[in-house]
């Protein structure tokens, strides 16, 4: 039963983002849909990241959690649009709710639309949004087997960003095993070490985000 | 539609979860869910409170992963019985999957079950699986905005197990703001400071959970 009707909803969920996919492309936009656990830092990685290109291309935030604004603020508050999705508790972001976001945003100025995702692991990675990239955050704060452990958002993505690396020192988190372990999953995963409290190897994550593109 | 058979999975897993329960009390075991974010920490927890407790409870634990045996296997290393199961991509464990791993543990002779849940602090905070106790685990590394981002698992728990404390040093985590949150959510959680990894403030979870119960 639920996965007959599971199926239906993915269905539903693949026609909206086919057709945003479509609407990305028609407006030459890059379209980033950012997964990871709760707390990995993807809003401070959107924060600095915003304040650090914001001047070389025109970037929008879709921000999308349970409950709460705070994300959309303290993006906001760089000067980058931000736009948030309240789920309600629903545990992803469907293509519908992005659909339904669009117009909020000055679509026609935009270069790149970031969606961080609702802090979840594991059901994000079933929604396609429409995005051209999916870009995973592992902190290294929630240790070295998650590939193994929660293979298909690693599988899927295009950027692994890991995250928190200045904490590597206090932690027994073998960098090298994770590199290895997603590699396995995915082997054209592009993989950035960062910290996005220190800023070490944002540089290589900005530059990569606005290089021009085909 | 989705609601609709959410409603009919939901009152399936209440059937079961109830069954459970009565389980539970009939033979006077203890049970524990354990709900956290992945990362948090929640294995290691089970690690070191296993060694410290084994000679004086009786304990097994059920381990819940989408995928790999990993986790009860590092169970297992300690001495302490344990069962993995592998929900092969779903979200959450559920009430059903708990009565039909029942049989696999010496239940005669046991005095508590964890149940460690999948890694995701969305989804199983619906999903009660017949437990007397709803632990919540929520790693420093998290950040300290996570009881309002994630309010519904914090206000259906009965414990807060605020891990990695020993990393509070290297991080901007307000404990004191946890614990106000965490307690405008649910007056009566019991919450206890702790490092799995350096085991500090581990004895004062060691003993609540040794301690003489009506």
């Amino acid at each position: 039963m639920k996965i007959k009707v599971n199926k239906k909803i993915l269905a539903k969920n693949e026609d909206f983002a086919a057709a945003n996919r479509k609407f990305f492309k028609k407006n030459n936009i890059l379209c980033i849909n950012m997964i990871s656990s709760p707390g990995s830092g993807k809003t401070t990685i959107l924060e600095k990241t915003a304040k650090a290109v914001k001047n070389k291309i025109n970037m929008a935030i879709i921000e999308g959690d349970l409950y709460t604004k705070l994300d959309a603020e303290r993006i906001l508050a760089t000067g980058v649009k931000a736009v948030q999705i309240e789920t309600k508790g629903s545990c992803h972001l469907t293509a519908e709710q992005i659909t339904n976001t669009l117009h909020k945003l000055d679509t026609d100025s935009l270069d790149i639309i970031v969606i961080e995702n609702v802090g979840n692991l594991v059901c994000p990675s079933d929604f396609d949004l429409g995005e051209e990239i999916r870009a995973v955050v592992l902190s290294t704060a929630e240790g070295d087997d998650k590939c193994r452990k929660y293979p298909n958002s690693f599988a899927q993505a295009d950027v692994l960003l890991i995250n928190k690396i200045d904490l590597v020192k206090h932690l027994d988190f073998d960098v090298k095993k994770v590199k290895r372990d997603a590699r396995k999953l995915n082997k054209d995963l592009k993989i950035f070490e960062i910290s996005a409290k220190t800023t070490q190897g944002m540089n290589g994550w900005f530059n990569w985000l606005t290089e021009p593109r085909q």
